[in-house]
């Protein structure tokens, strides 16, 4: 989780397009009760807790504590259904759930608040842009009915940003009254520029983003979507290695992970499966060469044991891989190096100068991980936001994601959601689980 | 999460049986670091908040907060690992992941702490009463190795409580220091007398509850292990039912689920995948008579869709199971009328009054639901908490459980963990959510 | 495979309606090469080899074995495409791949034969008869291209037999020169029927059966479709019936599986995964009681191991259950007394009275195995199956099923494919692996 | 299925070690029944049907068709099972069912011949030759109980040969009476090659071989073990393909399956998931330039659909990868150029000289498919295959495999299974399906 984040409820605070004054269609069903505890009071909050906040804030009273907003469905709503139109779209790679996301979004929108016209753009921020010529498509109950089956996204997607200002344009041609993005971080960047583009307009618009991270390392987000799915088809990719390893002489099974910035499924997946021997995350640098280095580290496993596996994140060891040129991708990402290939490699080159026999198998499971649908969690999950999402738009939130936050959901504002990177600590026992499932050494040093 | 509880400090403090004062055998592997945060410092606290809380203690500093006792390792213990044994026992009904639990308790003791001996009695409480002649299993890495590939438990277990007092005198006959215990309630109960019983004789038994309930109804727990595998079983349950509803005139699929007093596993099974019309849980009382009865509205689905699928937990309606007489099982928990097949007659013959074709296929999956392995889920989360069990076990503590609050690992006091039952809050975002995708009235009355 | 039948050339014959003048749209597709093999001529033969035809025929030349006519396109066929409409209808219980067929049939008419109009007829026979009320369903491309995801049939389906002349009265009004029967023994007896019903009439209606049958029972067909998924999820079963088993004291598993006249679900599951102490099949009579009886079996296989699992195919034993009336269901077959529950019933009786403690699970999945949707190898199965239904009609064969005999796909005329089960050989391979597998005696006697 | 083979008797002849005088210990089991038709009788005979012979063969009597000797139990067998030392060996690349037929050798040696001594040599033929070290290994029915559950082997595998003269050395210093060798043709001809050592040595050592093929391309065997496992894999690596090419602008999915030299697991995969719009096998050469080339039709399927997937097998197309020296691996097999990276460069150029959006995403999941458990259908024919394998060495059967041919297992001399490969006929009916489904031309020339 890092170092201890200095938040304060400015931050916290969520930008709404004005005050709510009509009635939300779900009356009927949430019933008049006399608790109408269905219904969100508009000044609920949802304490942001945290071990360091604990710590450092002593003696603070609770009222001053921050809060997130929590989400869910207004007694009183902001837009008209009956007059509002809905865009979506999906963008960056793929992610197991979007396509139960896109059909939460219709389902909710047209069955409880009578929505009727919902819109996808296709291929991303591309979709809105006159000049890359793709259709916009009709979304209805029955056209998502089972795309939920699928991976990937119907919508399809792309990397990169497009001009705010034509986006706006697009949705304000349309009439669009309401768009659903979602996205990583540099999409969610984007978003943000889209809602505040509209808003210095005066346009109407409620931009809300749905956090798509397979690495989990969105903050204030207990877990993001599609990572369950994930990081359990990656298992599997490690038992693969492990039965790879074990039935060769000098079996060795390299399995690349994703995981640019964050171990998150480098580790669940090991955990999941304890055929791993030794793990490398981005959180934490490693020597190869040395007494204490990973390549001893190995060889002396196989040695031991006759095989190996070692499961790697495509973002650890970056150090490692020198002399390869600087390059960004279409998202604006840094484009890291291949860690994976790089360290087999080296492995390779280490056992035959030291005359041992290796049979070295490479996995890189990356498009079976992302492209699988989504597994029951997830689609629970997905279903959940979907419906948090359908709600803060229809009553006005703008410039906002939903997430779930020690297991609430919650409405956050994009620019504390994009501010950093939700991380593996290697002082916490997520790692301290790792490290004694593995036996592996805390550092290669 | 039901209605606001008042908790104070005294009610989270966990017993421990001395002072700790070995140094952990866990150091080579987390180093001598600066900051040493792998290990958990003995005043480290989790804060408890609540919603309720939040509003009802406005103005109170943090520091009188209730907070829990987090887990993980401690830098001094209390056992010394070579001369400590330890004894495992499962109790109560099965649910996935339960030889999880056993592998990871068995690979933390002996790789992490060194410990040499450990003992599984078989077949629950019975394990430890000599009349009953169970064997007593010798658990060693090579004999858990793959058990975690199998469902149900490799010790047995069975119902009901023993005498504490015959308990003791078998641990204590066996040098028993530590004992884990699996189970339910009723088992965690027992476990309680079990310390203190240990505690009125002087002896430094430290008895440590892994807290199992495959409904998920485990107060001051995020998620009991086992439910998110049962739930996705459960969820194939409802899609069979709903291929056989949709394959014959009237056709009606009627599932039963787990769950005696709380809905969990049907809601979160129905949001899987949306194809029930209707769930029953026993958070909420229904009507079967009536306009706005359920046999009405049953009635009513199967006439405008040609089919319709009811889910119904266990707990259900055991107001309309009338004239069957009170029992209890053997581990004292009250009978309940098997509202499925009851449910099932009543459709039947309202149907067969009203003259309109019906296919009903009545499906219980319960075995089928808590007898298959862990999911990659649940496996990472039954060796995260085994390892947080035997942190807490060395470290002396006795008389609780481990579970995670708000996604951290914590120490609960028995007292505690079975002071209530979490439920399905009729008038929170989960049961929102079930209406919002089953469009179900939210009353049957 | 029973004992040797007689079968000469004419039982073999097909029936076709008249001379096939049209070229094939095919053509273009598979091309005019020298060679042309992808058309089967019309006078090529499968062999209908049978050990017994080996031992009693010696001395026969070639030309007179026997010897069923191939499946697969001709060069000529008898009906042209752009006039030609057709029916499709499903019949009697589930079982996997009834999507996939239709599916199948359907994606081969349109896309290579250019059909145009395809009709579902809903609910089996009934789907044909006014007084029903049962709308008709054009089925096309895009209506049927994800159907094969769910199990079920989405035409629905009854038992029972409908008039065959309402039914030719109802294809004759509707203009359909094809029907696509899919169903078991009874229903195919139907469809016999209506195809001599029309042809007594003059109308020329190709009716083409696909043989439905979970339990494998249909004769001249190496493996029934949808028989692999049966089997693999029943292996399912038997695996949670062992963890039940083993996880409580004097543990049984009774897992009753399909199977009314051969147990090959049974036999096949039980290998599959090695889990059962006995297999009991409904080729093969046992007794309960006695020193060679089942009863005294388990109990010994209970004592010795600790628990045990009892396989049984729900038409096993039927001896057994005495004092029950006799009954047929809506398609004629005679109702089975239910073995299962009555085993069950019988083994805790004969415990009780040996005074041993007894934990009996009974399983019955018979929903979950014959409503999941089609696995890889049906899913391959079906779609040849279809093709080769759908070019047998289009060349004008009528009142015939495909089938695939010997790895070949052929057709054979229905009275063949009525006239006799399919069942396990006992003193064949299959029946002895499963001795070896569960080391039971090979009579209970 | 290939050109039509002249086969005669002499051909299906199976070497046996001496007359059978033993009584088979199966005996009790089995019964001395009136048929006794468990065991298999001395002069059965399997017919060698085949299209080609039924149109050559015309007017040959019955008596001197070819046969082939079916498997299964002997009443006299050959070697003594309590004298009885078995050896048994995995070589080659990995396939789904090499440790199901281990653990099936295992348990009918033990279980029910009683043979008490079963080493595995580890690594494949190197574990007979002292100089590489490895270790043997005591199987026994425990070691060998739960191996099922993993992919791989758990005897190592190795490729290549080694001097038989050495390997017979070994078998009889450890007095081994019976080897089991599984692996492929390249496996089998070094078990043949031993198996004539001892022979020339006069040692009475069975050598039975166990085909082992993921390509299936065995002649005279219906299906090789692991081919439905694999193909099942490789389906859902099509699906991914489909999920990423439909996610993207200009989405092409290209997935290299195995198959150096049949396209079989390519022709089932897609057959099994109608996903893909091209399949290409080593049996059909194709042309990547001109109006009937593949690039142009990718062009046009990608310009129609938006999207597209190719799936390639290992050895299709090598005549398209020029200038690459020829190699061959250790197996003796001729490396193959890798078409996959081939082809997608290929592509690619295509597309940028087109100037034509194209997002590429290549998958292989070699090692996922290879390295999988069994699924139910291989589980249960990898015990049957491992049964009759247990039958013949008993018997004293050399130098041969079993097989399943026409859905009977037999005896095949290796030298017959060893002198062709078993191929996709593009005449044939599984071919035209594979068409059909794609829609694609049948050439691309």
């Amino acid at each position: 989780m890092g170092a201890p984040i200095l938040v304060d409820n400015a931050d916290l605070a969520v930008k709404t397009l004005g005050v709510c004054r009509i009635d939300s269609p779900l009356l009927p069903l949430l019933g008049e009760r006399p608790t109408t505890q269905h219904y969100i009071d508009e000044s609920d909050k949802v304490l942001y807790d945290d071990t360091a906040l604990m710590i450092s804030s002593r003696g603070v009273a609770l009222d001053d504590l921050p809060g997130f907003e929590p989400a869910g469905p207004r007694r009183k709503i902001y837009f008209d259904p009956s007059k509002t139109r809905v865009g979506i779209v999906t963008c960056g790679g793929l992610c197991p759930g979007l396509n139960n996301v896109i059909r939460g979004l219709v389902l909710e929108l047209t069955s409880h608040y009578r929505v009727r016209r919902i819109f996808g753009f296709r291929n991303g921020y591309q979709g809105f842009i006159a000049r890359y010529g793709h259709d916009v498509v009709d979304l209805t109950p029955e056209s998502v009915a089972n795309i939920d089956e699928d991976g990937g996204t119907i919508l399809g997607s792309s990397r990169g940003q497009q001009d705010p200002a034509e986006i706006v344009d697009c949705l304000s041609r349309m009439n669009i009254n309401i768009l659903f993005v979602i996205g990583g971080d540099g999409t969610l960047r984007g978003a943000g520029q889209i809602a505040r583009e509209a808003e210095t307009r005066g346009e109407k618009i409620a931009v809300v983003g749905i956090p798509k991270t397979i690495d989990n390392d969105i903050p204030y987000i207990d877990q993001s979507f599609g990572f369950q799915t994930a990081f359990g088809k990656a298992a599997e990719s490690i038992r693969v290695a492990h039965a790879e390893a074990t039935s060769a002489p000098g079996g060795l099974g390299v399995v690349r992970l994703m995981g640019r910035h964050s171990g998150f499924i480098a580790c669940y997946a090991t955990l999941a499966k304890s055929n791993a021997d030794v793990v490398l995350i981005p959180e934490l640098p490693f020597k190869l060469e040395g007494d204490g280095g990973l390549l001893n580290y190995v060889r002396r496993r196989v040695a031991e044991r006759g095989h190996a596996v070692v499961v790697v994140a495509e973002g650890a060891g970056q150090e490692l891989v020198v002399g390869q040129p600087e390059s960004t991708d279409a998202s604006g990402n840094r484009k890291l190096h291949d860690i994976g290939p790089e360290l087999s490699r080296r492995i390779k080159e280490y056992f035959d100068a030291e005359g041992i026999e290796l049979n070295l198998k490479y996995i890189d499971p990356s498009y079976v991980i992302r492209s699988v649908p989504a597994n029951p969690y997830d689609s629970v999950y997905t279903i959940r936001l979907a419906h948090a999402a359908v709600h803060a738009a229809m009553s006005g939130r703008t410039e906002m994601v939903v997430g779930r936050w020690r297991r609430r959901f919650i409405h956050i504002p994009i620019p504390l959601a994009i501010s950093q990177r939700n991380q593996v600590d290697p002082a916490g026992d997520l790692w301290m689980s790792v490290l004694e499932a593995t036996g592996q050494p805390p550092r290669f040093e």
